[in-house]
């Protein structure tokens, strides 16, 4: 299998059309970023990713991360890979500069962080984790903590973890029972098993700063009891240096069905006289924090669904280009073809590529809406493309890894027989992406966000907002008079349409019958993943067109596989929205009036 | 994880209600399978596949086979309980009694097979491989060839191989290039390499019958110049016992992504001085007979996914009434949950299950129309019946196949973070299942199958008295004025429908533009797939209220879960057809605007 090459044709399509930088860079703090710089960094961030990251991705599954005498060893290379990682600067990119970060935009660096994922998921995960830690101490840690920690986790090198589960705490983290004890001195000392604790334990990097969610002896029961705190796995000493080590250690490694590499810890907070922990922000707000730094989190597993479908994308369509097998079938030819040119061959790479595609241009429309909701210094604005953000979280995390499940899962077909065998490379893409519907809240989880708190809370306003901007798209293309624009523009009318009715349908049912609502919840966020990709590929059709019609910029052939990649995604994924919003409305009886004995 | 537990119930009521059984026991040969007897039969299988295969089932994923100076050893237990399992008379069952076969109808082989499948399938495989030599001999083998093998393969005392693919020749077997060359004494000698050969080579029976695809020197080219050969590894003797060594063996094991301890073998033919075999039928129409074969290892593979489907929700539904998590949203319960009582859990539940249950019903169904085609009296009902396993046997294949994949994927799901740990045992399912629609003609070919030889060529007269019998059922339905009925008959309104559109579209086409069509044979076979899965568990809700009606038989709860069920797959399967129907129709022009460099 080759290795990954970043797609900088089209990210750089995204940035000119789809999520123009030209409306980011120019908000506070994000100056120094314009076209011409971020296609700079994503053309470096390319050469690392292909060169040094995706030659790693095949022995860091067949190795795996494997634990001795307590000590985690990553693969053969993988240490090296990481100093090379920081070294670049790479792990600072998107972090506040105060702390050594280059403050990049979230729309370029959510660009990067696509192909990181993409050339090696597995590795991939621990600055992902890292930002995580940042991103909570940023949010609340005090100025003594953030100075003693948020430098190394900036630079890379220190890394960081989220410790929530526990055996009975998963999804429900109103369980959680690891107990925090206050001390005289202000710290807190930690006891109890967290387990799925990725990159919990490993040697790439001479630190781990765990953030732990524990319970305090007097906290109340239930999520209002739950504290967060900071348990580094050495002490620093005054002078930043790496101190004592910590009472917190890796019993075992988990078994995976995929991410072999990534080292998933068993951790024991206190086996002796416990963990040494600072509490970050306030005591029993824990959860709270958590989740708000978990949006952030969520996006990222998005991302990594964008990545992987790219990578499984691009070895299936190198091996379709390359094996011959039949002729063509339709055609006088005689000459053995390479599949490539078998119609359902084709289908099935459409059907990668164009959901990809979506998912690239979905994830950053949100990642330019998070810059804005971040930096633009009208409030309204910052409010409503917060809201926006908010809204779209639950599809880039869990619409994106189920499509990547799907994707891999084409990917082995078009290799047939080649797929099932592990040394081709294919089945790992599933083994991988298999996790990414599961971590960071399953995708059920993110379903329930979305109907509650995204959708039926502000009684639909904020996704009538993107209705509303749907339809104007539809409009455009309308007016277009063009055969595929119109096609597309059929086909997204009865999305918006369908969509429109599942959202009535959820906000007028969430408060008075919310199981039915939750019943469809799922379909309800695959209906909307799958209209909200038909509106961005609706615009990139657009944008095609139009540049086509000025001459094709340069680059005619991909404006036009652009174009038949969104009229694909039209016929043969949004075309699924009508059928998704009758089981929302109308599906809810059966799984509801089945008693649990009749199951 | 729980070990199987065979669906006793549920295939009852399809030998019961779906495929009665009494039409078929009354056919010539099939007498002594009445419905007594074939229950028997199934508790029987039920305990065998629970107390045998399914504790194997971890262990060989775990051992996998392994090679080693060109034996290969099967993982612990394997050899032990192949020797039960011929003891017990259960590779003989569906077998001609001429040989010391049962002659159990299919209709009954059918359901024991899936449990197999179920159970252990990488250890099924190896009598589904037998059961495809033995046809294939029984179909054109000489009296002598039949008097020296058949009796062997019938007891399972010797197993069987399809030999067909070369590196170069899979989808595709008219590039097959392994050379055959006659000898003075009749017999020829076959040298050449195949891969991805299952059983292969094992330690669970001392002689194994390797039907091989191989051209004769003076062949014409492509497909008509391939002939098929009975290669054993020992060549017998005269009086029946194992004698010398032929000249095949194995040169390597596949390391695959799932089904580890079924061994599939690179085997090398001829190394020496060429392996000894016999020519079965007439040179150069190998190709034909194996096709014929081919269409009963189809159906097999098909059961591969009911079985599989059937073990993934078993597992799920025992660890949801399990693992408590949460409480219950909708009531004011502060009790922690069984993740059953969630909505989302339900609706997954129902997912895996109501596609089983309409999986094993569509299978059992074309098995019914499988025994009538032999043995009907009636030559025209035979014929009937035999264009109906025609047209069904894809279905049954690669529809039962994808939906296994992505119900064990829901599987995982379930599971959450536990999912995805391979000790769980969720996760083999998936990767067991992978290969499903891969083997025995990727489900593109059946897809390619389908729209041409059952679908265009008799310009859809089979398919469309299919439509018919549908609206049949749907015209019942409506006349039983109950509400889930009702609304199962409106879905299964829409399903005709939209199959009827995709059935005109691509009789009307397939001549005139072909390629067109191969765009949208995928999409048809799913939305074949869907609506007869509707169709038959609109007949099941029929079934179900009628015994709900009449007391609920001793069973009510069962009737009422079946009804639930059906009306699940109504709302939640069933509806995809109107979106499927829209893609067959009009979703080609993109895959083939698209150039090849515009991917």
């Amino acid at each position: 299998m080759k290795d990954y090459v970043a797609p900088l044709r089209d990210m750089q399509f995204v940035l000119r059309e789809i999520a123009p930088l030209d409306e980011v860079s120019n908000l506070p703090g994000c100056g120094d970023v314009n076209l011409e710089v971020a296609e700079a960094i994503l053309k470096e961030a390319g050469k690392f990713a292909g060169g040094v990251l995706s030659p790693l991705n095949r022995v860091g599954d067949r190795e795996g991360s494997k634990l001795k005498d307590g000590e985690v060893k990553t693969p053969a290379g993988w240490r090296d890979a990481y100093r090379q990682f920081v070294d670049g600067g790479w792990n600072a990119l998107s972090c506040d500069p105060h702390y050594g970060g280059q403050g990049v935009p979230r729309l370029v660096s959510a660009l990067v962080e696509e192909m990181w994922n993409a050339a090696n998921v597995s590795f991939a995960l621990c600055p992902m984790l890292t930002r995580g830690a940042i991103e909570a101490l940023e949010l609340k840690g005090s100025e003594e903590l953030k100075k003693a920690f948020l430098p190394k986790l900036t630079s890379g090198e220190w890394t960081g973890t989220m410790v929530l589960t526990e055996p009975q705490a998963g999804s429900d983290l109103s369980a959680v029972r690891t107990r925090a004890v206050k001390q005289p001195d202000g710290t807190y000392r930690l006891e109890g098993q967290k387990i799925f604790i990725t990159y919990g334990e490993h040697d790439v990097a001479e630190n781990i700063v765990h953030l732990v969610l524990a319970r305090t002896p007097d906290a109340p029961e239930g999520v209002k009891g739950i504290s967060l705190f900071l348990v580094p796995k050495f002490v620093p000493n005054a002078d930043g240096s790496v101190g004592a080590r910590n009472d917190v250690r890796c019993v075992s490694l988990e078994h995976k069905l995929g991410i072999h590499a990534s080292p998933t810890a068993v951790l024991a907070f206190g086996d002796k006289d416990g963990a040494v922990g600072w509490l970050v922000g306030e005591e029993n707000r824990g959860l709270e924090y958590m989740f708000i730094t978990m949006n952030a989190a969520r996006y990222s597993v998005g991302l990594e669904g964008v990545g992987l479908g790219e990578r499984a994308y691009q070895a299936a369509l190198d091996y379709a280009k390359e094996r011959l097998q039949g002729t063509e079938l339709g055609t006088k030819s005689k000459e053995k073809a390479p599949i490539l040119r078998h119609p359902d061959v084709r289908r099935m790479l459409l059907q990668m590529r164009s959901r990809t595609e979506a998912m690239r241009a979905v994830a950053a429309v949100t990642a330019a809406a998070t810059d804005v909701a971040r930096a633009h210094p009208d409030a309204a604005r910052r409010a409503r493309s917060q809201a926006f953000v908010e809204l779209m979280i639950p599809i880039v995390k869990a619409w994106s890894t189920d499509a990547a499940i799907d994707i891999a899962s084409l990917g082995i077909q078009v290799h047939g027989g080649a797929g099932f065998i592990e040394e081709t490379g294919a089945a790992q893409f599933l083994r991988d992406a298999r996790i990414t519907s599961i971590y960071e809240g399953t995708n059920g989880i993110q379903a329930l966000d979305l109907v509650g708190r995204k959708v039926a809370r502000d009684q639909g306003e904020t996704i009538r907002a993107v209705l509303a901007e749907m339809r104007a798209v539809e409009a455009e293309l309308e007016k277009e008079k063009d055969e595929a624009l119109s096609a597309i523009a059929a086909r997204l009318r009865d999305g918006v349409v369908a969509l429109e009715q599942a959202v009535q349908y959820v906000v007028a049912t969430y408060t008075t019958d919310l199981r039915k609502v939750l019943v469809g919840a799922v379909p309800f966020l695959e209906l909307f993943g799958t209209v909200a990709g038909g509106w961005q590929m609706a615009r990139a059709a657009l944008a095609a067109r139009r540049r086509l019609a000025a001459g094709g910029d340069g680059d005619p052939a991909f404006y036009k596989g652009k174009l038949q990649s969104a009229r694909f995604y039209a016929d043969h994924v949004l075309v699924r929205a009508g059928g998704l919003a009758r089981t929302v409305v109308s599906g809810a009886d059966s799984a509801l009036a089945i008693a649990d004995d009749e199951f």
